[in-house]
């Protein structure tokens, strides 16, 4: 059985509050928040509690709050020498008060509120600086059901910046094709097959591999097509750069000059 | 009975070929190739020609060869006022020879020869010149248990371009992502369930909604500290347009040249 403490109230602390209570070899030793107001929802189910000083003990303390407030709130922990691990994938883990071990347990994936969350879908990225605190993440990580991997903080800041392109920016993608239809009437629902088939192709077959379409073939008919049709300069940036970048990837990229040219 | 002849050998005429066969409700009629060694494996169970001048009688006409043959191919059919239909997304529905009945029949999907394709989920893009010839279109796009929708060849052209965004260029980024990573020894695995859920997302959520990160905080630490992790110039536009842009859509937008400042 290992014993938590929670401190945060967010996205990430709610969804792995809910993943910690239904695992059968995890204890809630007490869920922290400065606003109780936050969690007062479950108050029947676990202890909560405002007050740091009144921290118990447990054998791990999880930080799920905003980046910015990561450091500050491990330097108020009442206590020493024991494991606290923040969950956040582009701070550095010596960020965290060396007072006490330290250690991360960041979840790599999008957390919305609403939407329950399986954490057996959930890579957890782990990193402390002793080995037996490696294990107590392990051991949480298995606890919820989830696949963990060991990752330095250099990777996972990496990993970070990676997430904010297939997730952020894909979404911004599907962003820009829901205006471009909806400009003309067309039903985004048309675009959906094509949206999941798009990601579960990545599950089988590389991103490399698996690509498609006129900037692959360098087919400048249909982008000076494309570039034509679409009306706002922002996606027109973005359709000419991404073009750019995946004839650069697969080795068909003409001379910018040349392409300025053919793109006006 | 839908009686089809098919032209072509490419990923969408082999996906046809054999969602066709499997149809109940349609009979393959030929399928011409001008080279029929590309079609040869499937001779014991369609009639397989490549004498453009043998084309039987038929309902419909598919022509599913790539987009710069269609209109040149149109104009060799040995008959006239017959349904003709190609199934591009870019092409547009007169480039057809009018000296038959025109119609389109485009599947917006991304084909891949090795990967079955299941056209219970793909939408099929309907268009015709003339009512009669639309329900020939839909029966046949029922005939493979294909959703259909009745799109003007404007819509299909943005639809394309849509498709570019939502397909083409989301690949590319998981392709940047992968680079990222690789360069950091990363296991590019522990991206894969975000990718999906990602896509997934978007099925109940509208992207607008789905958005969340440092881009549509307008974290500007996180942002920086990103754009100082990304070692490629391509990469480093790429994040900037797209932070821009996402900002942009969330009304976080900062002046150009304070971010320009910021981000150096």
């Amino acid at each position: 059985m290992i014993k938590v403490c929670l401190l945060g109230a967010g996205n990430v602390a709610t969804h792995l509050y809910k993943a910690f209570k239904s695992a059968q070899d995890v204890h809630i030793v007490q869920w922290y928040n400065r606003d109780l107001k936050k969690i007062s929802t479950y108050k029947n189910d676990v202890t909560i509690i405002d007050d740091i000083s009144k921290l118990s003990e447990a054998d791990i303390y999880i930080i799920a709050v905003s980046d910015d407030a990561i450091s500050t709130l491990s330097t108020t922990l009442p206590f020493e020498n024991r494991l606290v691990a923040h969950t956040s994938g582009s701070v550095n883990i010596h960020d965290l008060d060396k007072k006490n071990r330290r250690g991360v347990f960041y979840p790599l994936q999008t957390f919305s509120k609403e939407v329950p969350i399986d954490f057996n879908e959930i890579p957890i990225c782990l990193e402390a600086l002793d080995k037996n605190d490696l294990d107590i993440l392990t051991h949480l990580a298995e606890a919820i059901g989830s696949t963990w991997y060991k990752i330095s903080t250099e990777q996972r800041q990496t990993l970070h910046v990676a997430a904010v392109f297939v997730n952020n920016f894909t979404n911004q993608l599907y962003r820009i094709a829901h205006e471009i239809s909806d400009a003309k009437n067309i039903n985004f629902e048309i675009l959906k097959p094509l949206i999941s088939e798009t990601a579960k192709k990545i599950q089988e077959v590389s991103p490399y591999m698996a690509q498609t379409g006129p900037a692959k073939r360098n087919d400048k008919k249909t982008i000076k097509k494309h570039l034509k049709l679409l009306e706002k300069e922002n996606h027109k940036a973005i359709y000419e750069l991404l073009t750019e970048s995946i004839k650069k990837t697969h080795g068909v990229s003409s001379p910018p000059r040349t392409r300025k040219e053919k793109s006006k």
